[in-house]
């Protein structure tokens, strides 16, 4: 260990971490007596792959924590914390380095998700940041994609299709004038590319009330291919239903042909379960008393089969998930 | 979630994974009723810092998983399982990831580690793989660093600065004809650099013998002063106790001043730890019955600081820790 790398982690023993972290100064770290079922998730984020290298640090840390706590919460799991292995490439400066620690230190409190541990190396690539998150169920109640039946309803979190946008516009803003969005606008789907919100509010009402759920990561189409596969079913969304958000309605405005993007693209990280009917008035009401808005979108079939209508009509998709890889 | 990405993860479905990776088929893996207190440990390693390029990938994937299995070990834990999140370079040829998912395969199972989960991505710069492994010990038993007392022998496993010499070697072969190596002195030092040997059948007996432990990966030096300042304590090591395997040894025959990069190379992967006199006969029997050879090298001291003394001469160090940062 050289001081550069001891410095890094000076910088980590800022930031909020777990009494299991042992000050990050041993070997591993150590969670005595964990009531109920662990649940585990590791994701990593990639520069220059699900982020651009001039994106602010701080964004770049939420980010990388935020799309672990989303697997987190679609399992209904409660945050213990997380662990974080780092490979940054000589040339950042150390400014980008504790902005990074500050940011994830930030989120880690306010998701009540501390350090455990870590590991920072050096890269002469692309810097990557690998996050092993770890929660808790009670005993058998982790809401796998497997467990949809026939007749369920399938709701979503939040609004869909607005970090595909974000996107387009973090890669070339001058979209913003081709839609002509508002500044509001504009900066809202910005914002839900660079920070997802992890719908960790919800999980205990996704776990008392849901049959199925993941999270969006790869696009609503294809997400809910999976969850589908996974249990067996089919499903019919009307995509009338979808919700958007009034930035996003307003590009369709003009380019009405961006629906099959929007629906197909990734990044949301909003949730797609199913539960049956009449467990939704319950489920919207303890959503709703957590600040998170859900909305119906359709019906889990038995035709093993996913069909989008819209206008009466079924839309087709040429790629059903979205993909970094 | 491309084709490519799936068949990434079809190629990882063929080793051993654990029943709650539930198939690598959902966001999360779950563990249900761990039994006593759960160690965890998260280390990556990157391309072109701490392996090569042209390294087989069956090598580089036994690497990445070993690094994290020594820890556990010197911590006394019995593994659990661990999690993967890979970024590859797309130039990596489908056979080169094959191998990789092979050689993951084989050591999970022979150290009974199972995969739990995982996350494939493309990167632009090195690959760079990221593992988290969790094991368990019994309440409270974690062997830290911070516990070992003035009076306590220090005893280390296995051969020190094989690995430093390794990766001399694998950097110019030519090193090989300057120390006059055989072919079989040769391949057992790249081997040690390439193949760290985790020494996972001892955690049982540290567990049970040792008052603190660390693994040696930055040098013996750099390990040693962090054991004792996590301790609060000192240490004397007798060099000449130091064990050195036949390679090793034949090398330092014509290269006497290499003793010093000897001691403070790293990726030796070995354990050091410290334990009360008493303890050492019990200790030893038990590593011997796991074929594991244990060294005594010196004793800890109250006074705070490491010596190493060298023909009854103290040796002081430049650097006392290695880093690849």
């Amino acid at each position: 260990m050289t001081q550069g790398e001891e410095q890094i982690i000076d910088m980590f023993r800022r930031i909020v971490w777990h009494p299991g972290a042992l000050g990050l100064s041993d070997d591993c770290a150590v969670l005595p007596s964990i009531e109920g079922d662990l649940v585990l998730k590791t994701d990593a984020i990639v520069g220059g792959i699900h982020f651009f290298d001039d994106d602010p640090a701080v964004t770049v840390a939420c980010k990388a924590l935020r799309v672990n706590l989303s697997d987190l919460a679609a399992k209904g799991a409660k945050p213990i914390g997380f662990l974080l292995a780092i490979a940054l490439p000589e040339r950042l400066a150390e400014e980008w380095i504790r902005s990074f620690a500050e940011g994830i230190g930030e989120d880690s409190a306010f998701y009540n998700c501390p350090l455990l541990g870590g590991d920072t190396d050096r890269t002469h690539g692309a810097a990557t940041i690998a996050i092993t998150a770890l929660g808790t169920v009670p005993p058998g109640a982790m809401v796998a994609r497997s467990g949809a039946k026939a007749g369920d309803c399938i709701v979503v979190t939040g609004t869909i299709g607005d970090a595909v946008l974000g996107l387009a516009l973090h890669r070339d803003i001058n979209f913003a004038k081709c839609w002509q969005l508002t500044d509001s606008h504009r900066d809202h789907l910005l914002r839900r590319y660079l920070l997802p919100e992890p719908r960790t509010t919800i999980a205990n009402a996704i776990r008392q009330h849901a049959s199925a759920a993941i999270d969006i990561s790869d696009g609503l189409v294809g997400d809910l291919e999976k969850l589908c596969r996974a249990s067996h079913v089919g499903a019919m969304i009307e995509v009338a239903q979808v919700p958007l958000s009034n930035a996003l309605s307003a590009v369709l405005h003009f380019e009405p042909e961006l629906l099959k993007a929007i629906l197909t693209g990734g990044d949301d990280y909003e949730i797609l379960c199913t539960m049956p009917p009449h467990h939704l008035p319950l489920f919207r009401a303890a959503a709703e008393s957590s600040g998170v808005m859900v909305t119906e979108i359709g019906q889990i079939t038995d035709q093993q089969k996913v069909h989008f209508l819209s206008a009466g009509r079924a839309l087709t998709f040429d790629g059903t998930s979205y993909s970094h890889f």
